[in-house]
């Protein structure tokens, strides 16, 4: 059976797991005050082109709770955060935001992407609006990088957002749950870029080769003044934080986390090309670890007792699209294996 | 100056006043124990058609509040609150709902009002997505009558709603903000029906007549058990709690609710029948207190320095869509008034 | 039958009502737009010595409310607000301070007043704690002037707790719920001394001569941006503001705001004078309208047909504390009438 | 340098790593859908002598996540919880209750524990307050075993407990973050007793010898009714759920967990012994693996270059309590060299 259901489906890359069992009978401080941690924060904030002082990193477990957590330290008390439709605070976070007091407001997405051109109008409109005193406030901008449905923005995209974000002064978020393999499909775009543009982001582990953890990242340290009660109020602080920073600092040494990311992609494209080749369709162009098909119901029930996979949506009557998604694990055989059974 | 701003720009009926003054050096309990106030929960169960024992009414101050409030008794700690994308809660409110953890679902409006065939279509959709659990679940129905853009629903409609609703086990709560101008309007919905067909519902006071205050009426009273508590950490519990009761005591007195009600239909639809004989055209077909026009910003420019309205979305290139709202302070001459400086 | 059971118990200053009345029928924007709720302001702000921009106000409905409402702008997110363990927010209001994300921590309490020296030690070994980063992290503190049992602060005392405020960057927010009677009992205290002391208090209407109204005060305008938005949020918006607006306005014409307080200051110590003379011990000793006595149950038993007041805790073996409490509405009759009838 | 300052300061037990470094490489369905999970919860039911279908197990990651999401489920809306003024919800969580909105009401405690006089009284006293309406409701109550200075409830002080739990209806909630010591600690207190007698508590795992986790358990699987959404929105949901599975699947085979509780209170009773044999003083007679003494200043110098342990509160002048914590990893070897250099 192959499985290629999501990038979170594995243990951690095995380099990871080294490190964690050579450590294992060590005892340090919890809580992130331990060596490890801050070695971590180190090679993260040096990868990110953050001078010390002029940056600072905090690493929480999930996404989910990395998303909440962040947009409730960002956004004033009940400000409202905007996000495209497609976004994953909007979809799958069972109301997360919303439960700490937040609304999402929701404009379309181009191909999964946050259009600036929406942000510029929804504003324009909102305080042209003489009841916008009644309206939720829009207070920051969440984005992924890559998005949900695969896509990446080029760097003149993110400097176009940034733009307009600066514009009408709100901070811009970026989710890079996924953030390894759009760096590694991207042809302009590096982690340094995403730290100078973004106000906060967060480096995502869970489905990037990491058993879990998160590591945010903000070019505005004053802003994670009491960041650990804030963390902890929203119970996201980890006992054993050194977990977090061996984690991390395994990501980024010996450039395993580009590693990790062009696996994921490579194998991705392979996988495109072959389906590609065979004639099939795409039902979303994505260039990262997720890829997008429109497949017969009659090929999907054939393949299914051999692969899992995703349906991206209800099944249609004749056919249906279909996600496929690599990681740090997936290897050309996998790929080749796969491919030999579609027809 | 004539103003057709809204409905709330008046103190309130004479009526009420004068109960209001009449009583005013009373000395009564607080918090809602005086007699004014069971008085006017037994005249409003009644005109409900509710057995004592078989519902229930609390007093708030105001329509977010109300909300607010309701919304997070009636649902389950995050469950989020169907609407449509139009509803006050989801517009208006500055995200009072959502700052209670509650995410509100919009679904498109017919006319401002639900269309039980989309939560039926949401509700499929929804648990047919195997990962709906990593989604906001739908806790309860939220609609109004009248709705925001003052049409209405028949009582057949309300009804199909009330069947989806319980299809799906989903509370329905309806926000009378404006009920009495509903009701008059109605050929077929009387208050009776709303309690029989709503879980709860608020019977409005601000809009209607009153300095404030809103009446949130159940027939599940079991719902209620500690109901000023939560009220109270909602910040809705108000001190000389009489006021409350004085002010529905009065509008339950008299069939006042019901001459406030046809003062505001009367004169709208007076409004009405001048405008389309002078050939204006309707931008949306209200029956109730808030009329919908769409005129030449020529005339709206020269309509301005006499009488107060809104523009009803951002000014258009040579027309713009207006509302004028109509209220029980409303007279014929009033109407008159206006119509004579409507070209 | 006599009531002392609180100051809330009759509706509104005549003074206050006739203004009402008076403006009734007349139409006005809404929210707090309108020219009396200016005015309002502007008196208030003349009243407490604040230039214009130097200060702002904003009215709320009731009191808890307002607590509520305030705490959460000016306490970090998840910040902890530190209170005497009688402090109104800890008792009695139904957890609403923590139903927007804010602990309160209780101090004890002496007469019902904050010491100083107790948050010094509080925040001293706070943060002497090396896991202060663990604990609700101390944002602000409140008081009340008058305190719940009467009591009030001298200038000196307040000028030793902003001190100590100060000393640890904790904004003081006072809770002025009875603040007239507080002004009317203290021989150095004025309304100025308290804007210029405290970071943001509120005037109270409810308990001080209005139908309900409490009116905000800061003299850091900044934390009003968007504070519409912010009061939207938390429901405590009136939609016919300016009935807030012409009962302050009310209230700071004529020396009212005086007068009330000075009333119910005079009546009290009327009562408390005729007491002592019948041998009466105190329970506390309040110079404001709150007084509290320890009576014989015999004596509060043979009381109770002929007057109400509250039980100051619960009944004892053989003699109990109760509270008597009078307003702008008691007069010297009343208090003749009720030592009449004690023993 | 020997470290006795808490229970998380090294990795997993071996046990667990050797489980997670096997399925390492293992594909398998996310937030908790595999069978690693499903053969946790099954171990687990069956340790605590639930019957499948009449009981449930959700894994969560960390304590205080896990007291605020289940407090937050248990409770009412705004409910308050009761707990003693050292627990852990109310110390030295950042406020994580308040955050979901419950108030923590905190009774005096007798050596850690609650004792149910004061629940009783409590309660008697808040019904028969007649302003218990405007207080924060007591929903639940909150105990620790064992608690947070290493006692321990004999099985007869549970159940007194729970019958006054029972007699106000309020839900029994057990924290057991330390549960494995307490357990080894305990003559007469097995797991099934606390899974009958709580009606909500949790095993903690992350304090006990895995990475991270903890396993809620509750005899009313009715309150777990799309419990994962609740999770989720508290940001708690782990996407690699199977690893928390695996390790509690760990715990529960050959006697782990036993072992791992047994290891801590061998150890700590060495510890205790010889401490005491020296004529050191207990500060708290702890039989579990947290060890309370009173230490001369200068022996805490002389020791702190080689041991490291926590001041038990601010330094005293000539001495200071101080707390040692064993764990599953701590050897006879350890206490032999600690008890070597203390004089």
């Amino acid at each position: 059976m192959l499985h290629f259901d999501s990038d979170y489906m594995r243990g951690c890359h095995p380099e990871i797991l080294e490190r964690l069992s050579l450590t294992n009978m060590e005892q340090t401080p919890g809580y992130g005050n331990d060596r490890y941690t801050a070695q971590a924060q180190t090679a993260i904030l040096e990868a990110c082109g953050l001078e010390s002082g002029k940056g600072d990193v905090v690493f929480l477990v999930g996404g989910t709770q990395t998303n909440a957590t962040v947009i409730d330290l960002v956004a004033g008390r009940y400000d409202a955060v905007i996000s495209v439709d497609t976004g994953h605070i909007n979809v799958h976070e069972s109301g997360a935001v919303e439960a700490s007091g937040h609304k999402v407001i929701t404009l379309p997405s181009r191909q999964g992407k946050m259009n600036p051109d929406e942000i510029n109008a929804y504003m324009t409109s909102f305080y042209a609006d003489e009841t916008w005193e009644h309206m939720a406030r829009p207070g920051m901008v969440y984005a992924t990088f890559p998005t949900e449905v695969g896509t990446i923005y080029s760097l003149q995209e993110l400097l176009d957002l940034k733009e307009i974000c600066n514009k009408w002064k709100l901070p811009l978020y970026i989710d890079g749950a996924r953030l390894a393999y759009g760096l590694a499909a991207s042809p302009d775009v590096k982690i340094s870029d995403i730290a100078a543009i973004a106000d906060i982001f967060y480096i995502g582990g869970t489905k990037c080769g990491t058993l879990f953890g998160e590591a945010v990242v903000t070019r505005h340290p004053e802003l994670f003044h009491h960041v650990l009660t804030h963390v902890k109020a929203h119970g996201a602080l980890m006992a054993k934080g050194r977990l977090l920073g061996l984690q991390f600092e395994a990501l980024f040494s010996g450039n395993l986390y580009d590693r990790i990311g062009r696996n994921g992609v490579d194998t991705a494209m392979a996988l495109k090309k072959g389906m590609l080749e065979k004639g099939h369709r795409l039902f979303m162009d994505s260039p990262t670890n997720q890829q997008f098909f429109i497949l017969s119901n009659e090929i999907i029930d054939a393949l299914m007792p051999h692969a899992s996979f995703e349906l991206w949506g209800p099944r249609g009557e004749t056919e249906t699209p279909v996600r496929f998604v690599t990681d740090w694990g997936t290897t050309p055989e996998d790929i080749e294996c796969l491919l030999s059974i579609i027809p």
